[in-house]
């Protein structure tokens, strides 16, 4: 955590607005640091490496955290600036993460490739000494490359835009002085609390909508053979569209648990179990992602059989990783605390606090 | 249980040799009874069912217990009669399964293939709609039928041989006149438990060589990603080596369970753990069996690579449920008692009975 920590004494007695304009304060000077490293690390080169550069980490991560902020307390802002405010920083963020989601894709691809059809005694794979591995892995590269390449030139071409100013401008604004509503000068426990719990509510109503009994079941075949049921489908059902809306739920789980982590870091409680959760989220993304590359590469045409065979089974693979982050959040949920970990049981203004209370489970 | 029970004081006091005797007059009569059958059923027309006709499940029912029999309980028969009957019985068979295990393999493949490619808004697979399903459908069904029809015609010509007369002329002469050495007229507690417990013996040897700690996590992608070591492994490892070693200890530790139950059978305590275990590997073994067809049938030459990349997701979804074979098998062994079931720790004159002794876990 790189906010200010605030003392006891202050938080006891602090209104929503300081808490909030404290936290923004913060993430937005760190916006703005970040910024110009950010647009130099694209500038300088089309990065490979999986793991955004440094500035342009802390770039997303800061916009992450003032659009999770804005959506949990949206109340106590002024109603438009905190919209259009969110609707700028989630087009950065799309912007920024296109170009490293591609190089982390190709990684875990050729990752994959290069394990299932590895020859080392002590780790062979199903498709070693296979005549399509190369050309599937060399079809992968080429067409990743290229997407990557894509993504870099329209992050290039949008960071000198008027668009990305008027951000940094709304962002320098945001320093020590944020839109706030009267409702703001409540006391932080009154107003906060029940907003966060608000986003844990939605995170637990996610859940419970989640095929979370099938995804108990390690190969349940649910990552291949049993999707979910598409809404409204009328006749035929075809694979991408069962695949989309099998991994839709997932995907908004996902939108969800990183607000909640977000709204526990406002309130000074930083949760593992959420850090973990969105982790494994993550890793169900990255993988539907990298399945749907693998088949989309699969209808390439002229390709040879040998080279569609070897991207079958990567495909298999990819969906079984799917299922396996399925079956892993199936059984780290139950541990997370249904609320915010019995901390809305006790006063409010009392139990606010920046320390964490011990946890009694 | 067919096994003519034995009164539990004939039991006490009766002689290796009386049990042994009264099992194989059992069985043999059993394998009199249903060869006739099973030769008017495979005579009939070729068989479509995925379970052998009567006729024929009772032959192999009856075959495969006499060559348990006379493996487990070796040392008190006449050797090079016992050693012929095994190889004998060994070949009726491998050639009763061939054309049953081609039906069955055929169903699990098309079944697998429905799954996948099915576009039921309940249960739509991760192929629905796609072009390769029905051409791979129907390469697969073409091969199978054809190997189902060799098989056929092999175990007619077979059934009107020299080789299985011989073969049930052996059995008839079984029927009450084991040829038995003199020490299988001691107790039976005496000489056949020892004997069953030597089974358990190589039974928990062959497990403990078993990756059964990889085999306990769920999706950790051995059957895909990570085989086992291929013994001896010089210059390029190919996959269908690298699988054929993977699958190896599995197939005798199945050999292993069977003996074990037989011999069980033999001593009155038949173990419904023995036969879970023995189904779970019968599943591992038919899975593997079916991932070996597909990877086959993916180097048909002039197929679509449509076509083709069906065939790798069936490949990888067999794998698939040969490691989830393997971690079933990792959750049932455990509860089996390592041995035989703490009945070794009572006097064996005593503990002997066809009636099982209260389980104490």
């Amino acid at each position: 955590m790189t906010e200010a920590p605030m003392t006891a004494r202050a938080a006891s007695t602090a209104t929503a607005g300081d808490i909030l304009s404290s936290h923004l304060t913060a993430q937005a000077g760190a916006f703005l640091r970040a910024l110009p490293l950010a647009v130099g690390e694209v500038g300088a080169r089309p990065g490979t490496a999986a793991v955004p550069a440094a500035g342009t980490a802390d770039l997303l991560r800061a916009v992450r955290r003032i659009g999770g902020l804005l959506h949990t307390f949206g109340s106590v802002f002024e109603q438009t600036w905190a919209q259009e405010s969110r609707t700028e920083l989630r087009w950065l963020l799309n912007l920024l993460a296109l170009e490293p989601g591609y190089v982390r894709r190709s990684a875990r691809l050729l990752g994959a490739l290069d394990s299932l059809s590895g020859s080392d005694p002590d780790g062979t794979g199903m498709l070693a000494g296979h005549a399509g591995a190369p050309k599937a892995r060399a079809l992968l590269d080429r067409q990743l490359t290229l997407a990557r390449t894509r993504a870099h030139s329209s992050v290039l071409q949008e960071l000198r835009s008027a668009r990305l100013h008027a951000l940094a401008d709304r962002m320098t604004l945001l320093v020590g002085e944020a839109p706030l509503l009267e409702s703001a000068n409540a006391r932080a426990g009154a107003v906060l609390l029940p907003q966060a719990a608000a986003a844990f509510t939605a995170l637990t109503a996610s859940a419970a909508q989640l095929p979370l009994q099938r995804a108990a079941t390690p190969y349940g075949g649910n990552g291949l053979r049993r999707l979910g049921a598409v809404p409204q489908a009328r006749g035929a059902v075809d694979a991408d569209t069962a695949l989309a809306a099998d991994d839709e739920p997932w995907a908004r789980m996902r939108i969800l648990v990183k607000r909640a982590r977000y709204a526990l870091e406002v309130c000074g409680r930083p949760s593992v179990e959420l850090d973990e959760l969105d982790d494994v989220l993550g890793r169900h993304q990255e993988a539907a992602d990298a399945a749907v590359t693998a088949a989309t590469a699969a209808r390439t045409p002229r390709i040879t059989p040998a080279t569609a065979y070897v991207l079958g089974v990567v495909h298999a693979d990819q969906r079984l990783e799917v299922e396996a982050a399925r079956y892993a959040f199936g059984r780290r949920w139950p541990e997370l605390p249904p609320g915010l970990d019995g901390w809305l049981e006790v006063p409010p203004a009392e139990g606010w606090g920046p320390s964490p209370a011990p946890r009694t489970a």
